[in-house]
């Protein structure tokens, strides 16, 4: 008896059959499509580099969960674990080539060896834009104002985005007297939503002592954007180079038209080190415990591993996995099982020729077509063309090519006969 | 003094600016269109599988290219090297989820460690369609047409697509009495191109002695399809099920009106061991010499490594590497460095939430639109976006939403003033 080998992939990895591949796909060019109208251009780099290239100065959380090993050549290589490691890896090795201010955006997979007990992935896709090489809060703001566009775009519902600055965040740790703790500080504050109020309170206590309560009171203001920048300003005592950036930026979302959607959050730290200015995460109105599916924030320094030239930046990563979750819970996903709109079905397989030359002049007409292969039964065919979720569907008569036709309506269940292949067209554009 | 790593990538691997990956995107998208308007559906599947999975049976050449390690679980893993397999097993793992025929397609990358000085790369992307579970000669020509209109969409020129069928060859084979050598001398027939006939004559007089002459004949055959299919008919005894299969699908070339793309070539037999029945490889007409862009062929058991099913099935790959060098060496490359199709200049850079807004207004009516957000010399600014391929590029006035402004056509470097959004949009429409 012959064995076989089980079929079966490795854990915290997926296969996409069609259903759930067409709508990620669709997803994927509405994202690319609106990075494109804003001027932003798409890069490519390896999924496998030089370990110690990904590796940089060494993270511990990253080391463990890196997928890494030695190739045929011996050589030391892993697989990108995100998509800003290797553009800063590609900024500082093709610096020369590049024009600042550089606007490019990065679809594409990375891998990590995660825990999937917590219902994470080890393969996922990672959909970054950035702005690299200015300063200004115009760059700060059309990263906002992408996120935000792009997401109303995909109809996941109005979004709120929790805006706040680490600088001011460190200046009033500073005044606090307690900014040599800023990195744990920042990281106990990051886990506020998951750890809960009163963890934090014990967390920070234990750092910090009674100047904790201070911390506590500044992350809960609360109110309008403008009344809690009020009263940030006052907590790190007047007017500053953070304050005025967060002011401005208020401006471009009330000029934009966009006020309604941004938050000034100052418990909103984000947990990565490398950032340093303003920082964001994005919640859904209709769902905000999914968590943020879309966050970033502005850094000083991208390349500072590679070379000595600081160049800074601003950016922001789509969530994808979490926004199709959201998509799905609020039924709003595209769910097509086809991108055809009509079927040619098949009366006799030896008339392929003819049945492609009709459909032909369908897919000219801008009308993705199926031609069926297998002289079934009508009825089998119509039902194949329904679970297919095609509407059309073009019984051929005796002249194949030039009709006449019936077209039947695979939704209301009707036919309509003695049509041309332009009538079918025209049937077919005016739904 | 700070040390930094040397930025650099793996041998064999690459990088993609934006002015390699917007035209590599560009026809990969013009691919997908066209695979979608034949109602062909995306899968996806891991990049990282079970090394079992990807090596089934084991096979010498693959197992020496593949990126296989240990993962942190310990599990013995590897990086796909092509996209069939995973199919197969796809296939046989959803077998209960998957209506047949199917028609997918699978753009995604895989990575071999070939030898470099070959000018091969270890990371590239494949581009897959097959119909899965139709014999008819209808799914082996719509397999044909697609790779013929496909390429045809892309500007690469008229194509020569060689088609020959295995079952044919054997059968001739067979008569010789030399099928037991059949897996050799398809090999070393496929081999005719890169070795030459001299060379070809040899390996085969050395297997087969006297009797390769005939191959050598049988290979030779030319003239028009038509009596290609005639002489071959008679160098395997009269009429067979290959023979009216090779007849039928002429007769569906003709059909069509694209008789003229193809060539019956017997000396087409790919490398393969799968393939049992058609198979072909395409040429372009403006450069012969480039090789095979395109090749395929059918198969008549996908999955017999994973499952007691036998599963037939046909399918193409587009070479996508080698279809972009074609590009390039013809001039038909689009090479835009840039979506945008008009930029805002910035005067003030605290002006970039009024720009922003009549950005939106060009977006809005379907025009990509860059903002720029440093407020350089005009001069500057022009020469930016022509560097960009941008065409054109407006000046904002006093009333910075309403207008008037001026549009500059960095083309003819005429300046246009006085002018409200909409008739921009209307000049950068009309264009």
């Amino acid at each position: 008896m012959a064995t076989f080998i089980e079929p079966r992939i490795l854990k915290g990895f997926r296969d996409f059959l069609p259903p759930a591949e067409i709508p990620r796909r669709n997803l994927l060019e509405r994202i690319e499509h609106r990075f494109r109208s804003y001027g932003f251009v798409p890069i490519d780099t390896p999924a496998l580099e030089y370990a110690e290239i990904l590796l940089g100065k060494g993270g511990g959380e990253t080391e463990k969960q890196i997928y890494r090993f030695n190739d045929q050549g011996g050589r030391d290589v892993a697989l990108r674990f995100d998509l800003t490691v290797p553009f800063a890896r590609f900024v500082a090795e093709h610096r020369a080539e590049l024009s600042l201010p550089f606007k490019r955006y990065h679809i594409a997979k990375v891998w990590r060896g995660e825990n999937t007990q917590r219902g994470r992935y080890r393969e996922f896709t990672q959909c970054d834009f950035d702005i690299l090489g200015s300063d200004r809060a115009a760059a700060d703001f059309e990263i906002l104002l992408i996120m935000r566009n792009t997401l109303l775009d995909l109809g996941a519902g109005e979004v709120s985005i929790r805006v706040n600055h680490r600088g001011l965040f460190n200046r009033f740790l500073s005044r606090l007297g307690v900014l040599e703790h800023s990195v744990e500080i920042l990281r106990i504050v990051d886990k506020l939503v998951k750890i809960g109020r009163e963890e934090t309170r014990r967390l920070l206590a234990d750092l910090l002592g009674p100047r904790s309560e201070d911390v506590l009171r500044f992350i809960a203001t609360q109110g309008s954007f403008e009344e809690t920048l009020a009263s940030l300003t006052e907590a790190v005592g007047g007017d500053a180079p953070e304050v005025q950036r967060l002011a401005q930026l208020r401006g471009f979302m009330v000029d934009t038209g966009t006020a309604d959607s941004f938050v000034l959050d100052p418990s909103i730290t984000r947990g990565l080190d490398y950032y340093t200015g303003v920082v964001y995460e994005t919640f859904l109105k209709d769902l905000p415990d999914m968590g943020s599916v879309c966050s970033g924030g502005r850094y000083d320094n991208l390349v500072g591993v590679y070379s000595k030239e600081r160049i800074s930046g601003v950016g922001s990563s789509i969530g994808l996995d979490r926004l199709i979750a959201a998509l799905e819970v609020l039924g709003r996903l595209d769910t097509r099982a086809s991108y055809a709109q009509v079927v040619i079905a098949c009366i006799q397989s030896e008339a392929a020729g003819r049945y492609q030359a009709l459909a032909g002049k369908f897919r000219e007409a801008g009308i993705p077509c199926e031609v069926f292969l297998e002289g079934e039964k009508l009825t089998k065919q119509f039902m194949r063309a329904e679970k297919q979720g095609i509407r059309w569907l073009v019984i051929p008569g005796e002249d194949i090519q030039r009709g006449p036709f019936t077209l039947r309506d695979l939704g209301t269940r009707t036919n309509q006969e003695g049509l041309s292949p332009e009538q079918i067209i025209a049937r077919i554009q005016g739904t």
